[in-house]
Parts: C-alpha cells; structure tokens; sequence
C-alpha cells in the first residue's frame, strides 16, 4: 500500500496554469500533487561565449527551491554563496533534456533560459521542472516564430520525465516525498513522445536492484510519462 | 497624468492569500497591482548566537527575485555566489520594521524567519514584501499561541509598507515600476497600526526636494497605510 | 542631559585637513569630534560599462572601517572575504548623495571613485564620510578643471550629512556612540547647499516617532547641516 | 571499428598499484588504458555533525583533476575558488557508489574519505575512480580490522563501475575519449560483486535510444564489470 | 646617485606617533619618508582553536592597503572578496616577526593582532610596519602588565625591518618607490635588538646575485635596522 | 645525528622521470625521498592581459597539495574554495624562480603554465617543485624549437632550489618533514647553473640566526643546488 494510497502505476494529479506570470516569454505554473514547481523561459539575443558566430542558439536551465517550499526551511543559496552539488546536478539535467529536443540551428544565434523554481516541494521537483519547462520552452518558441523572428518551431518533440522506484518491495511511479525519504532504488526517467530515452538515473538508496526490476521501473515509466505527454498536449490544444 | 490612470492618493488593487503553501507556518501571497510576492514565515526553535541564554527570540527576514520576475531576466543571486547590495539593504529593513511592532521577550527563545520571494514585480516589491509577510508572521504566532507553545501574542501591531514619490512634479502613492524609474524622489515609508513612523527612506533620484513636499509625501503615505492595514484586518477577519 | 554634555543642537568640533595624503586627485582627513574619516577621490579615465559611450562620467564610493578603529575590534572584510550589508549600504549612500550634487555630462567620460575609510569611529561615520567626500570630489574636479580637461565644474552644490536623534526622549544633533547605541530613532540627513533634502533616513529603534518628532528632527539637521557646509566653505577658502 | 580497434565488448588493459603513497591508509594507483587515477582512502576518528552520536560511521569521496591531466590544460578548481558541477557530480556519485557496499555501522564512529585524483584523463575517469577507490577503501579496513580497531568487515562486497555507450550505431563498452566525445548515448554503470545494479547513469547526447539499446549496454556494463572485480580480485590475492 | 639622492647607507627620515587612534590597546603611525602605516594592537583574550587550553598566547598580524595609498587606485580587496598573495604573504611575515620576539607563554591564554593599514604608499611598506606594530605590540603588553593581567612583559627583544637592494649597480638601503620599481636585488630583513636575523628574503628582478653583493646588503641591513630600533628606543624613553 | 642519519651535507636519493604523463608538453615526476613532485608544463599561444601586445612570452607557474599527500589528510583546497596563503607563496615563488632564466623575448607572446603537485610530500616539496619544473618547461621549450614555433631556447640557464637549516644546532641541507617540523632556522635557496642567487628565503622559526650561520647555510646550499643541477644535466643527457 502506497502512503498516499495511489496505484502504482497512478500518477498524481497535474495541474498546468500557462501565463502564470506575465514578463517571461514562457511562463508555466506545473502542479503534480503537492509539487509546485514555477517554469520561466526568457529568451536573449545571444550566446554563450563557446557558441559565439557558430550559428546556433542555446537552452539552459537554472534550478532553485523557495527556502520554505520544504518541510523544514533550507537555507537559501544567495546567501550561503553557492549552489548545492545537488542544485547543479538538477539544473545540468534539465538543460540536456530539453536540449535534446531542441534544434538549436533552427533556434538561431540567441539563448533559452529556464528558470525553474519550486514553490512547493513533495518529492519529484526535478521531474515535474522538466515536464513544466517545456511547455515554457514551448511558448517561448512559438512566439519567436510568430513574431516571425525564426522560421520554423526548433521544438522537435516532446519531452517529459518521471520517477519511479521500489518502496517497500514495490515498483511504484511518481513517488511522493515520503515514498522517495523510504525507497529501496529511486530513478529519474526522462523520454520524448515518440517514446525515446534522453536519461536514465537510477540509485540504489537501499539493496542493489536486479535487471527485472529495472525493467518493471521502466515499464512504470513508460507509462507515467505517457501521461505527462498526454497532458502537455492537452494544454496546448486548450 | 499617472500612466496608470489612478489618482495620486489611490493604491493598486490588492489581493491577500494566506495559505498560499503547506509547509510554512506562516504563508501568504500578496499582490499589489502586478507586483506579487510570496511571503512565508518559518519558526525554528533557536536563536542566533548573539542572543543565546538571554530569554528572548529574533525576527529577521530574506528577500529574493525570481529570475524572471522583471522585464528583462536578471542573474540568479545563488548562481552569482553573492547577494547584491539592494537585496541585503531590502532585506535588513523588512527585518527592522517586522521587529518594530514584535515583543522578542514574550516571543521566547525562538527565530522565525520571514522568506519575501518575488514571483512577479511592477515596483514597491519591498513594501508588498513587508505588508505580506506581517501576515505570515501573525499567522505563525497565532499558530504558535494556540499549540500553547506561547502564552501570549509577540505581535503587538499592525505594521505596512507604501512608497510615495515626486512624478513629473505631482506627489503620488504606491508607484508602480513605469513610474518608479521616472519618478525625482521615491520614498518608502513604514507605519505602525496606531500611526507612529518605523522607517522613512527618502532620496532624490533628480532634484533635490522641500520640506513642504515631504510633507505632501508624508501626508499620501499615511493614506495609503492606512489603506493596507484595513485591508491586512480584513483578510484576518474573513 | 547629553552624555557629552552638548546642547541639543551641538553639532561636535569639526576639523578638516585637506591634501592629508599624496597620490589622490583629492585626499581630505575629516574628523568630527572622535569620529576620523579618510576621504580620497581618484580620477579615472574611463566609466563602468553600463555608461560607456553616452558621453557622461560616473561618481562612486567605496567605505571601510579600519578593523580597529571601533571600541573593540571588527574584523576585516578582505579577510571575510565579503563586505557586510552595512557597509555596502553605505557606499552605496555616499555615492547618491555626492551624485545628485554632479553633473555628469560636465564631468566627461570619467568616473571619479571616493574612498572613505574610517580611522577611529564615534559615531556618524557616513555623515562625516559624504561631508568630507564632497571636499576630496571637489578638490579633484577643481585640479581636472585647471588642468584643462573639463571646460567647467561639474560640482554644482555643496552636499552634507548629520545624524539626528531622540534620545532619552529629546531630539538631538550629530550623535555620538553613546548616544547612538541608546536611541530611540536614528536619522540621517543629507541636503545641499541650497537647503534641499537629497535623503532622509530615518529609523525607529524603539518606538515608533510621530510627525511632531519628525519634524523637530529635520529642524535640528537643518541647523546642522548649515554648519557642516559653513565649515565646507571656510576651509575652501583658506 | 573501434578508434583504437578493440572489440565491442573488448575492456582496456587494466593495472592496479597498491601502497602507491605512503601515508594514506589505502593508495591505489589504477591505469585503465590511458586513464590514471590516485585513490586514497583516510580515516578520520570522527563523524559529519549530522551522524554524531548515531553509532555509525562515513564514507565520502572528493574528485579532482589535475589541470594537465587533459588535452588542454583546464584551470585548477582550487584557484578558480569553486568545484564545477561536473566535479560535484562525480564525487556524490562515487560515495554513493562505495556506501553501497559498506556496513556504516560496523564501521562505527569514523569517516573515511577517498580522494580521487586523475593524473590522465583519457575517457571513464569516474568508473575508473570507483573502481579504484573500491580497492583504497578496503585497504583501510582491512588495517583497522587487523589493528582491531573493528571487529568485523564492514565491506559487504566488491563494487566496480564501467561506463557504455552507443558509438557510431554500435553498443560499445569502457569508451576512451575519442569514443566519448562522439557518441551518441553514454552510461555509466556501478555493480556489485553479486551482480546488483547500485546506479545507472545514461544520457543521450544525440538521438534518444531504445529499450533494445539500453539492453545491449546493460549486457555490455555486466560483462565489462565482471572483468573489473575480478581484477580486483586477483589484486587482492596477490 | 639615488633618485632621493640620499646615500647608499642612508635611511629614510623616520617620525613615530604613539597613540594615534585612541580605542586601540597600542596605535601607532609610523611614517619612513612618504611610507605612512598606521599600526594597531588588539588584545582579545581568546586564542585560536589549535592553540585552547595549552596555556599559551598568540600574536598574529593583518596588512592591507587603503585603495589610493598607492599612485593609481588599485581595488578595494573587501569589494574583491579576497586578499591577494601579496597581501597573505606580508601579513605572514609580519606575524612570525614579531612572534619571534614575544614569549607566548608569557603572554598567556590570549590573542594579540596587530592591524598595519597603509595610508601612503612609497615602498618598504611591510619593513615599516613590522618596525610600527612592535610598538604597538610593546603598548599593548606595556599595557596589559600594568593593569596587572600578566607578571612579565612578554616582549623578549625589540624586533624592525628594512629593505636593501642593489639599484643600479649600487647596493642601497631602504628603497623608496622610485628604486623599489626598477632595482636588480630586492631583499627584505628582519633583525631583532641584539643584531640576531629572524628573517632574510632575497629575491632577483634582473641578474641573480652574487655572495659578494649578498654581504654588502646584509651589511647594509645591520646599518638600517640599528638605526630603526634606536628610534624605537627613542620613541619609548620620550 | 640527523633522524635520517644523513652527513650534514648529504641531498636525499633524487629520481627523475621525464615524460611522467602523455598530454602535456614537459612532464616531469620528480622524487626527492618520500617527497614526490609531478610537474607538467603547458604551453598556451596567449598571454595574461597585462603583457598583450608587448612581444614577449610569460612563466607562471600553480601549486597543490593531494589532500592526502601529508601524513595527516588536508582539506582540498577546491573544496574549501581557495587557496592558502602557503600554497600562493609557493607559486609566486616556483614562477619567479622559472622566470628568472627565462628570455621571455625569445618565447614569443605564449604563456607556459607549470602545475606542480605533489603526490606525497615528506619536505622540501617547493624546492622540489623548483627542480623539476625546470626541466619540464625545459622540454616544453626544446618542443617549441624542434616545432619551429620559436629560433632560439629560451631558457638562458639552469635553476634548482633546497632547502637548509639549522637542527638541533648544526646546519644541514635537504630537510625532510622530520628535521623541517623541529628544526630553529629554515632557508630555501634558489640558484642558477652558473652559481647566482635567485631567491634566498630564511626564516629564524626558535632563535635568531646569524651572520655565520647564514654562511654556513648557503654553503650548504651551494652543494646542494650543485648536485641537484648534475642531476638535471644527467637527465636530459641520458
């Protein structure tokens, strides 16, 4: 029985609010369950110094938590001077995800960044900031084209992630907090809509995991991560 | 004329939500116009070490921008590894008004620490910050008073926050960012339920100004607290 | 009864050594009663990035405090590796102040840096800093003038500073430590020349002060600051 | 074919040196090809502040690269004054790796510490860094066992890591640099002696990839970390 | 002929202020022609972590410069966020001068740090504040014996600096800037009052040196240093 | 008796291994004892801003610690975020050393970097550095002329570096960590190939030394740097 009393193959449920704030050429609010996670993509006129006069763009991404979107108040980066080991690894993965799905000559001599800041956290805030941030990356993009500043959508695909791991002997998907704080193996999945593998993260916390449940968890994803997609989709055509 | 149409003594619109997020004791989103921020307070049942063993607890206070929370994005300040000057000047005088109107002894041996992240800014982010997050630090002692954790409520005030400024010749209250940078003097101003002055920051951006105008901006800034306390015991009441 | 048995609008012994070191464009020890403060301007040829090409130049300021020039021992900020939010509070007070008094476009494509570092501190350090800083700003302007590479002096006013107080219950002039770490509210006031207000900083330690009190404040600086720039003058022409 | 002509599933030549420095409780130099990397494991008597008290020991690692262990010289992370996020990625991932494996609370109240630090990099310097350290950390338990400091071993198993990857549209195993910066999915793969996955780590830089691939590399990862522990092994026995 | 055109063995004019700063245990200002260091002591009656509870004290020393002491402004190392080499290196140097004079065990369970801030740069600047903080070191314990806190002066020695050179050929004593910038040989000494070397640094600019010229500096050294304590002398009988 | 029942006089077993690592252009393992030193030369077509455009080349040179290359494990310099004071003495001093037989001329304007890090230390480990930099930027220099990128070698002579001191009274050259840690006066020198000082650094850690003890010691010297320069000649002979 999952804590949260969810199947486990059942996601939580997605909220997605677009235009949540009114500055950012993309700006989506992603609520899965209790994970609120604010996605901003704002878009510059240049590169970063390694890609100069090379004739592409770039998408990046930063990462942060609210210093009380926990249960306890964690101390804020700004003020500590520097970003965790954690922070970083998370913003290094949502570049990549969404560079993945990027034609960055399409995108043209200018940079994508996405902020992506939780407001809430209950576990899954690296899954749910990919998932969210693309839909901003989305919109940032559709209106560059319809301003008419590039001439084709350099958004190839979706792209979505998931958790899934084994709590309590059981490959369950998108785990709450208090299944991620009790799991044996946590693991971060993130595909395309056409089904493709961008990144495959998986930890044992507890006993090394075996081929077949590597396999059960993948399966899980698969599924999760169809649900996203469906939802993304969805939102747009609203 | 104000580019906003509003006369010179009218405020914004504003809207309070308590309980924005779960996890804080206190958590309220403000917004003043397009200025919207997430004020959170966060108990911890210690002190700094310059008021151990003395009976008495702290208040103090952090102050971020989102990102993209501005026209144009501006650098995240935990990836920078400092915080500016304007940041550590804003959040020293949330602190300083919040413990104007705090009694530390009756507070105890405990800090709460007030959290002003701004999701979305149109100016007056300081004094939205300092009007919210007079309610999540009323909503923690509360909390903290009905757990009997206290015996009686530190909070001995109302306390708020409004910038008055001289634009384009005319005294005007509550400035929104078109005015703000144009405006020749831009005052902020701090008040106490009962009416008495906590802080005053007065500058002239332009030229210099005259007792008399001073007086005209002290005269709106009373206006306009006055407008924000109603409205902080509304929100209470309902 | 003042503890340095002072009349309530006493400002303490002004005494002004310009030239005090060498290398400076302009180099001014101000020390107003116990309080000393090193004032040095440099001139240099070119402007912060954010001006350059406008045609106009840039005045700035910098604070520090000897680690012993207070009553027990602070300890360095070079060796802390960063400045305190005092400090750039400050520096960043000291610059508008001397700003509103400039006319940039006069001054060329230079930006002039004033140096402040307190020798011995008594209180009112950054009043004594901008009072001072303003000699060494216009000692440098005079030598760029005579030098021929500006066509006029870019100074168009004088600019001081002073605190002023109530303490014990009594609006005060020009606290010293004793006085200030005992206040009930704390302002500092800088006006030119000519009797304008280029800021007023006021906060309440203890009680919050009324319009009454405020306004025996500003009368109180006034007074003062019409001495501070007397003495400005005398010393310009001696 | 190959860059450097091995077979698909063909590990570079592996040669390990014990007791590589004197005074580190394990030193292990590891040569795997071109990669070189000193592995030193250090025991501390004491524990991190958030393991006080709690019987149990730690294991941690740091990682560094020596600024001319590549093609081009990198700048030293020591004069930069930070550690990159790829630097803060590998270090967690390798003590993740090694805790997995080790029984903390037989280990009792100690950390130990394994520095990995590559003298040449040519590609899988973090699998070569586990795969090391693995050897460093049994090392200094088995002197704390033998100087009865513990009653037991606290190491449950041989851990080894190799990394695969997609190169050319051919599954390939330990990938040399010249592999590395041209395929299209690379993975890192951490195993245990029993055959249990302790972390998988696989990003697509180009296209995404499939289940059969990610199939093919997890059949390669076993193969090729079923070599390394056996090398480790035989370094043991000799 | 040397720029001053003073002669080979002749030091610079040399003027002691004791007491400059008044809340300083020690202060003193030491000016050698153009040189001018203020030089403070501040007892603390705590040690450094490595030394509590070994019943012994500490004597350390921080150097700065203020911003335009020097020709051109260099940058205020506080707004830098760190100390240069330099600057450790000096402030090291001055330590271990002045503590191979001082019995520590006299001293007892306390700190003495001795701040040498330079106000006017023209070379020699770390001689002359070894020769400036023995002063104030000597105030401070002078000081601490008569309020009856230790039984003995804990001052074994007198202890001063000077800098040699060969400029020009010409082996020279006390260099100002002008000989500093532009000499073969450089070379920095420290002697104690019964003609003992704490501390020789020699270095090369141009050509190496040789033995010979190595005996004229050092010959020189004992001239300049001699003089230097008898002003020290000096200073403490008037 | 020296610990290690050398003469006086008598340098520790020196081994020289050119060619250490494969990527760089001089690489050098120099072990002197227990002390080993990997010192790699890079060559980088730029030079630091301050030499752009002025013709000539530019030596520098950086120094680290393994965190467990002591007898007790250090704290990585990365990870604590910046480099000491020691560590940046060393390598202004291992660069001055290398600069002071280079025709920085004749290099061209390209920079070589020499990184010397030391992968067990037991003494001496700057001069150490010293030695065996010289031959790597040596065979970086004799590359770049076998290239054809520069006419003539740069290099106009030979430089090595010891240490001596005076131990339990008698003065001794080469120390290792057992005399350095106890001894009363250390002295590194640095000289080049045709017996000219470079760099001479004593310093009295107990008693003050004197003038015929600075004989002895430079004599020592003088022997030392004799041997340690045959030995560089034999290397590059051989």
């Amino acid at each position: 029985m999952r804590p949260s009393h969810r199947q486990a193959s059942q996601v939580r449920e997605v909220r997605i609010t677009r235009h949540f704030t009114r500055h950012a050429e993309g700006s989506v609010l992603i609520e899965i369950g209790d994970t609120h996670v604010l996605c901003t993509a704002s878009v510059e006129n240049s590169v970063p110094p390694f890609l100069r006069g090379k004739g592409q763009g770039w998408v990046t991404a930063e990462y942060g938590m609210l210093p009380r979107s926990t249960h306890t108040r964690s101390s804020r980066e700004a003020a500590k001077g520097k970003q965790s080991g954690r922070t970083q690894e998370i913003q290094r993965l949502i570049g990549r995800a969404l560079r993945a799905v990027t034609n960055l000559q399409v995108l043209g001599e200018r940079q994508i960044t996405l902020d992506c800041d939780v407001l809430q956290a209950d576990g899954g805030t690296r899954c749910a900031a990919i998932t969210g941030a693309w839909l901003a990356l989305n919109d940032a993009c559709t209106q560059l084209l319809s301003d008419g500043k590039i001439t084709a959508n350099p958004i190839a695909d979706h792209v979505a992630a998931i958790s899934v791991g084994i709590h309590q002997g059981l490959a369950v998907v998108d785990l709450d907090y208090a299944e991620d704080a009790n799991c044996d193996t946590d693991m971060n999945v993130v595909m395309t809509g056409s089904g493709g593998f961008v990144e495959i993260q998986g930890t044992a916390e507890g006993d090394p995991f075996t081929r077949t449940q590597m396999n059960q968890l993948l399966d899980l994803a698969e599924i999760g991560i169809g649900q996203l997609i469906a939802q993304q989709k969805a939102t747009l055509a609203s």
